[in-house]
């Protein structure tokens, strides 16, 4: 990947969500065409050949690349949701954020046996909400689950790459 | 547009949000390629020679078209985004809904006055958020700005055509 292309567009927002936190805010390479197509070069040579049939992207910023890959892999695309915005029967599953429980959810008819899942989100940081997710989807017994992030950070403290150990994860590009 | 192939792959969901609402679910559309690949054909056979530069997607199912349109129509992709959640400096815009006032955001440096803008949405109900989100855009004196949704419901009450006519709005599919 052109990493120079993705570093340079990637914008850094110091203290946000809180104080001390270094936010890596992908909106600047989604608004910048150059960027997407660097990102779903990427991505399509790191996924087409294994026969992906759902794309599960996180809410929200998941949900932007990860349509774009399950149209480019000619694959179904499948929310993971907060809390009560599904509207049919979900499974959830529940994992810890910073303040507490959160919960995530997916529609029962959404994933079957005979899927192979991609679960996509934007960045990897603890890997609670994309652990949760991988979790979800295996209680609908998918033939095989891939996971992806498009940035990974390496920063101590965070062991996201250790939650999510037992999964196959890639990530675009990794961030000290 | 085969809309009996949208139709057949809609789901109704009878009384959500609420008692009453038979809400249209676009789920159901997503997670079905073949669905995709109609409503990926027939969005660039609208937009294709427009000049569109920018797509702004509606927080959080119009990100799901409105990525893909924006990576197939070579344009970047803006979010337009619930209060709290964009994490750079933001452009507001406050409108009602059933239970009172909602905000929405876009980031300052998301579109330019050089920008064709398309925004994107999965249903036109009341045209609230998606009015919004056109005065929004026009703070940024873009050279043109086209509205879309997949799915327009007619409904008694519903007055979402004449919220927005000052606007060029097309939609896919009408469900009375």
């Amino acid at each position: 990947m052109n990493n120079e292309l993705i570093l340079k567009n990637l914008r850094n927002v110091p203290d946000f969500p809180q104080k001390g936190i270094q936010f890596k805010d992908v909106s600047t390479l989604f608004k910048n065409n150059e960027c997407i197509e660097e990102l779903r070069h990427e991505l399509l040579s790191l996924y087409a050949d294994k026969g992906i049939t759902k794309v599960v992207g996180i809410e929200s910023r998941g949900f932007v690349m990860g349509a774009i890959l399950a149209a480019d892999l000619g694959a179904g695309f499948v929310m993971a949701r907060k809390p009560g915005k599904l509207p049919a029967e979900t499974l959830k599953a529940t994992y810890m954020k910073e303040y507490g429980p959160d919960v995530i959810e997916i529609h029962k008819d959404a994933i079957n046996e005979e899927d192979v899942v991609l679960i996509h989100d934007d960045l990897l940081a603890t890997g609670g909400s994309m652990q949760a997710v991988c979790e979800l989807c295996k209680a609908f017994n998918p033939k095989k689950i891939y996971a992806n992030f498009l940035i990974e950070l390496k920063i101590e403290g965070l062991n996201g790459r250790k939650v999510l150990s037992e999964y196959d994860v890639t990530s675009l590009l990794t961030i000290d």
